[in-house]
């Protein structure tokens, strides 16, 4: 159950961080969709270990290949195998910690549900896991964008209590204004200061958490479900179903249950051939379905668990030890993070299209 | 699809706000619970209308009247029908808005989804819906506490700008405690703030929005599932497909992200006959899957939408029009969410179980 | 899981055979459709009991009541409730049952599965739970004729040893050709038989079994799935999911296994503004997927396992018994299955339809 | 959709004939299963095309491999990726099919439902896809085997008119007395017939159809679900799924249609520590759940539809043609069906095994 996501646009996963491959099968993907390696290489390549210092040095390139559903450079309707085969992966860098659960890892839980200790490199709990995600959300991507005109671009909105300007939400950037940089925040000043924050936790062998912001527009209205499975459930869900990831909110969230109805409500104007609405404090989104106004969310992502400094702790016998982070890892995972979002909210858009 | 929620605790829901009834097909539950209406009436009377000054005047009785699955007082494994008849709705309320999308209501975008306008009520819109969840909530409920002696229980810890002190989800409440006022705040000094603010904007013909917290205690290690579908991402799910929802976060949630990984880290210590957390800012669930620690988190909630002050809008043909809100409604539906709240985690925590 | 059927048109079921009441939920209903009580009940009518002396004389009226999903006589894409209360149920006669299996019936696997004696009157295993899938098989089979023409008709083509022609599937009959008499079968003669053979195995405290043969015309080419949702495979599920049911074929079914691929294979021929097949030994699929040919199987039913003839069996403990079918039962279940034959066929293709 | 099976042990495949792999995804596989490559491969060597002069040419070696979910030799709870190599496809021998549907194949449905021509070697409605299948449902058939004890056999009972003897069913037969001749029939005079008819019908250019009987023991009493999942809905859906099959019985099946309730019914009897009975006309089901007797099916497989002998048939533009199979293909399937029927058996089981 656990490794499928979405009822139309499915995609089913496997792959463990230090096994042979990992990869997906996207199952409902329309026929007559143009589509390479070439589409969902570059997703990958933003997603992948070792772009930057700031970043994990395992070294993966993270090929990806498709192994059927296109032929003659069209998909079939049929399902699309996607792998990517592990390279560099080195389980004796974690053999010390079998008997101790790593804290605020899933070790501990693994155990509990599983019966086993946890596999080298956190086996199917660790974020390379995400690969299989990216590959099949770039698929995703496409067809949002070539069935509704979809542009989906997401950017690291905060980094520990390193703000980006919020008004960013109200005027996107493009994905190369993300990238300008190598935290991905599109504000130049805000990013180096983010730098200096990653490079003192790294430093100081701790790290450091933050905020994704993801902005979706094109969307056209209409998709979505009304109960339960309303548009903004599914993302929820979605983002809470990403490593390290606390919270959700979409429009304006937390902050506006601070402020009146009078306040908060989206009044209706008119816009081009249709009406909209003046401002977007729904984010997109009413009553589990798409309004046509961007679709704005942000999600929270936890300091990295693994780090270098030592803690104290127990093993699974309650004897006190004290650990120290020795894998490789990232000291704050919001640049790579950015990718994993989009992809993730691809997914849900493409899911819903299908099933309007 | 939209209409069902769960994989082996599953609940099909059905009804308007203005149709002949609502209800609910609860499949899944095992065989040999103990249950009558008596089980589930208590917690339909925590979400029903009129209940106080604070809350919508539609009289409702909601009686829920068991239809199957259940003989000689215990349950036989198969699919429990529920059922609860609507009395008083009243379509004349509404029928001015026909022609006049309500501003952050989900008229707009039902129009936008099935073509037709909104039924009269907001039909399926209407967190009338609810009902259904909270009376298939109250088995799960059940289930929960005679199974593994869970015990949930939810608050308001917001309304506008007042909070509730954080520590009360560390020494979470009880029910009697919760309901010991209207606005659902165990903390009476901040009750009464709340009460008084909530008066205030309905004088100002205005609404308001909050935070319900919520704590699952006494959930066993190993529920959830690893990877899609873990733990904090089908709670997500859960309460962002409740009504005027905007946000969710677990734990140390978005507060957590300005924190460092040697702060955030919740290490283990001995605990009785096993081991535990000695912080929880994981908020009861790692990697997808819970810890055993309390599964504590916050839901926000937008300010009601419907306001009786006049709002400047347009029409479907995108002509200025003002709205004025007639219908019956909660100036701050913060109260009565704190059962529904608590149903979906039921909900949720009993499919995991069953699926464990 | 169990008491749900389809994808897109969901059909989820409760009721036992002596409970309360019976009823359906059918969600993914597209809106606009027309819809009231009465296209419902004339398929209600001709499955209730007490139709004829065929029949079991338990009174039942099976009055369909909607109580959701609709307003001012459409759909309005909204789940649709469904309810059927159960009137004339004598729990006491069956009570003397408890403690021994009644042989080929399902107590001693719901007791298997369940840890429960069976309920009174067979409970959810009783063929009474299929008022429900004839509900809502009556708006899928609507849903059908306005979409796409499609006609169902089904009708009793053995009973016994006693065959109509064959013939009668390459020229189907009307539904009211098959209602010509009492046990459903469209050749007058042969019917004259089968009521004969029916009478007199009543008057041996015994019972009978036979096939139900179904066409289902205007079903356009291009419904199903390719691989483990093929047409048939579902439609395979779908009549196997029927009480009594031991066999499905399609189109040549079990007799063309006897064939050589030249005789089998049905070549193409130029048809209107498109081709079709000279023959129709596919049945209407190829590869899963409907071909634009009629739809045509067979469904095989035991002779009704309930009978008063005495039978040598063993209660739970092993002890030799002798037992006599005391309850109201149909001495051969055919003439009734006819709707509920064609409400199965009608919720696959709806399915499959809004699934295409 | 289509491409998924199961709901607590799923398998997912993807592949089409001429790509460049094929392969599944099993979840829901509990951890701790001992289990390697060596524990598959025997099926599909089984399965694979080439085994002797009955069988199609093509020269596949088929050899899987497993990608994930498996550390030190036992299964870690989470997905299974399998992937086995397309080694011999030759594009070209199809070519010349693209603008002429073959007869009682599935490229005029796939056209009409994907708007592609079909792919090279049938793509994805070739009976190249079991393969995927074959490898998961050996995982299915370990975890039965080492769960409950459960031994499934299958075997080829029709040739065309050719029958084994209806005994059989009865005794079922070993694998190695399956496999003690290349037609699969474990009675050595009837396989001798099987085998002469099938080398006639190739000298022919014509081909064969014929039935497989499988057995399942050991299979405890309660698996199933009592409504629209029973045991054999579910298996008659497995069986149907498979590419040219036409029909699906159990037990007594359309046989049995013919008997009185007094000669069909199982009476029980006393059996070792619990209950049985004295017949199996049941098919080891009631009510859509085992009963602990062997479960006992036949399935029917049409005549191949491709053939060598020339046919008279039309072009998509409704031209008249005559078409001569060229690709390569098996005279009759039933031989190389055997292994298939087993794995779809044993996807069933196990999924059934794990609900319940």
């Amino acid at each position: 159950m656990s490794s499928t996501f979405g009822h139309r646009f499915r995609v089913t996963t496997f792959g463990e961080s230090h096994g042979a491959a990992l990869g997906a099968i996207v199952d409902g993907c329309p026929p007559h969709l143009e589509l390479s390696e070439a589409d969902l290489q570059p997703q990958l390549d933003r997603r992948r270990p070792g772009q930057s210092r700031l970043t994990t040095q395992r070294k993966e390139d993270d090929q990806i290949k498709i192994c059927s559903g296109v032929e003659n450079g069209v998909t079939l309707g049929t399902p699309i195998g996607l792998i990517v085969e592990n390279k560099d992966f080195k389980p004796g860098d974690y053999a010390a910690m079998r008997d101790v659960p790593r804290p605020s890892h899933a070790d501990f839980t693994y155990r509990a549900k599983y019966g086993l200790a946890a596999g080298s490199g956190g086996g199917r709990a660790s974020a390379r896991e995400t690969v299989a995600r990216v590959a099949a959300g770039a698929i995703a991507e496409k067809l949002l964008r070539l069935r509704h005109g979809v542009d989906i671009v997401a950017w690291v909105s905060s980094v520990g209590a390193i703000d980006a300007p919020a008004e960013l939400a109200g005027h996107p950037p493009t994905r190369d204004d993300v990238d300008a940089n190598e935290v991905r925040c599109p504000d130049a000043g805000v990013a180096a200061l983010m730098v200096e924050a990653i490079e003192t936790a790294q430093r100081d062998r701790d790290s450091l958490g933050g905020i994704v912001t993801c902005v979706c527009s094109g969307v056209p209205p209409g998709l979505g479900e009304p109960v339960f499975h309303k548009l903004e459930a599914v993302l929820a869900a979605a983002m809470l179903s990403l490593p390290a990831t606390k919270g959700f909110e979409i429009g304006s969230g937390f902050a506006g249950t601070r402020m009146r109805g009078s306040e908060h409500n989206d009044l209706f104007v008119g816009k081009e051939d249709s009406i909209g609405t003046a401002t977007n404090r729904s984010g997109g989104v009413q009553g589990g379905i798409s309004n046509g106004e961007p679709i704005v969310f942000r999600v929270a992502f936890k300091p990295t668990s693994t780090i270098a400094k030592p803690q104290s702790t127990v093993n699974y016998d309650g004897e006190s030890v004290t650990i120290e982070g020795k894998g490789r890892h990232d000291p704050c995972v919001l640049p790579r993070a950015v990718p994993i979002v989009e992809a993730m909210a691809a997914l849900v858009l493409a899911d819903a299209s299908l099933q309007a």
